[in-house]
């Protein structure tokens, strides 16, 4: 079963009251990888990168099974660089600097051997750049997941809107359901963007954890309590990866598998907090993971009789 | 089983987005009353209010089993009133008025009746107060549960370390629990203010739900995602009470049993919130109570193979 993961791979450099970071490897379509790369056996990048983007690490990826020959090199541009400073409480962060240096030309081609691929993650990219990619595949996906964020909502709400309308499971933060459904509630706003499209919505809460909706249906997921978050950069990402590397590892994409799914990634993305980057995910093991998956278990699991 | 509540009965005058009242019923030992009296048959209140409480209220808690004894009613002075308006988002609200009224006066008597009482739910009061409950008390409840504000940390904190030192659960908001314990980590935080006294702690997020910890077990309820939340007054003290109410109706005090005690608060607080004041508590049924536990349980319930 295989996953195509389409979105950035960046540097970033990264400010929390816990430290600072000179430029570090970053970008959605990293942290979807290294995340989902724990589940399936075939993760196929689309992605863009200059001449900068260290050969390290490309090589720690493919040797995780995550195919690159959909990630472009272009030999005289730098990569796509983006620097931010998390304000005290973690959910709120400054961008200090976006340089989208090859990002401005990015025209994600499709590979001849992606096509196939089951399962597809849009990662947050101008919302014409997704349709390209979907527009490129010869089969529809089983499941096609997009991540976008209220920049798009801004600037490309109608192409944003064409997107929605071709995908099953959109993922947003709480913010960002708001704006693109103009209700405060989040029980309204998840009610009204299940109209625009997707049959199945994520709402991201960071610490607050995430919300599966899905027609009359909801789902809660906690974020573990953590002693420290000390970099939440990619951490949506990482979720992302882990959520969609579970249903493609266990081919059901049912709601009661998705509840199961988003536990999964919100285990993913308690790892990738806990250090710089995605540094901690390169470290994880398959127990690390079962022991963390425990601990969700034991964190909402509760007898209740009805009487 | 029964059941010490010790708190306020007053009026508020409440201001959200979706309405205003005039002086209506409120004070944490109302709302402790109503939601406890659910799950046990003998609820003792221990308060004061002025010659203008209204007698039909008084006689509506009486029908629920609540035992007035403890209640003296001042005849020249008003009830303590609140009045407060929340913000657009329901987790932050300034307060306009507070006239203590008879709550300056407050001496907090047990009656002899109340003795042999195995729970007792201290509401947010002075320290001294509490500590003087508890002095009064010839035999030890089997379960002391505090609440209190920010504001006793301010002005009266030696008190409140001293009650701190007598109680098994404390429960507090998460600012709260940061201005108590100097950490900005809730895990930190918690770890810290177990050192204080109680064996369990109750960390209250409101709309992003309650952690119970535990020596190093934690344990983590959601709030039931609703449509609007009309008016939040009165729904910690709601919580509380279910929560009290749950553990006196199964006499066991086991972290286990406190957290489904922390799910059926959570679904009393749920019902608090959907109308002004204590109204919604007065309406709801048995099964109105079954029907909302089950939607917490579908809410966070999920499968998982550790493989």
């Amino acid at each position: 079963m295989s996953v195509i993961t389409v979105g950035t791979m960046a540097f970033d450099a990264i400010e929390t009251p816990f430290g600072k970071t000179n430029q570090i490897v970053g970008g959605s379509a990293t942290y979807v990888a290294y995340a989902a790369s724990n589940f399936v056996s075939s993760v196929k990048q689309i992605s863009i990168v200059g001449y900068d983007f260290p050969e390290e690490e490309m090589n720690e990826l493919k040797s995780r099974g995550v195919d690159l020959e959909g990630v472009e090199i272009v030999p005289d541009k730098k990569s796509f660089f983006w620097s931010g400073k998390y304000h005290n409480d973690m959910n709120t962060r400054d961008t200090l600097v976006t340089d989208l240096n090859v990002l401005a030309d990015f025209n994600p081609i499709v590979p001849e051997s992606y096509q196939g691929a089951e399962f597809l993650m849009l990662g947050n990219l101008m919302p014409k750049l997704q349709m390209s990619v979907i527009d490129q595949l010869t089969t529809r996906p089983k499941l096609i997941v997009m991540d976008t964020m209220n920049f798009w909502m801004d600037v490309a709400m109608p192409d944003l809107e064409a997107v929605l309308k071709k995908v099953d499971v959109l993922l947003v933060n709480d913010g960002e359901a708001r704006q693109l459904s103009s209700e405060f509630s989040l029980v309204k706003a998840a009610r009204s963007i299940l109209q625009m499209g997707p049959k199945f919505l994520i709402i991201k809460k960071g610490e607050h954890g995430a919300l599966l909706f899905h027609g009359e249906h909801v789902f809660f997921a906690p974020a573990l309590p953590l002693e420290d978050v000390f970099d939440p950069t990619g951490a949506g990402d990482t979720f992302a990866g882990g959520f969609i590397g579970h249903l493609a590892k266990t081919k059901d994409i049912s709601f009661e598998n998705m509840k199961t799914a988003i536990i999964v990634g919100s285990a993913m993305a308690s790892f990738c907090v806990e250090k710089f980057g995605p540094e901690r995910m390169k470290e994880i093991t398959k127990e690390d993971i079962d022991t963390r998956l425990n601990q969700f278990v034991q964190l909402v699991n509760f007898d209740i009789d009805l009487v």
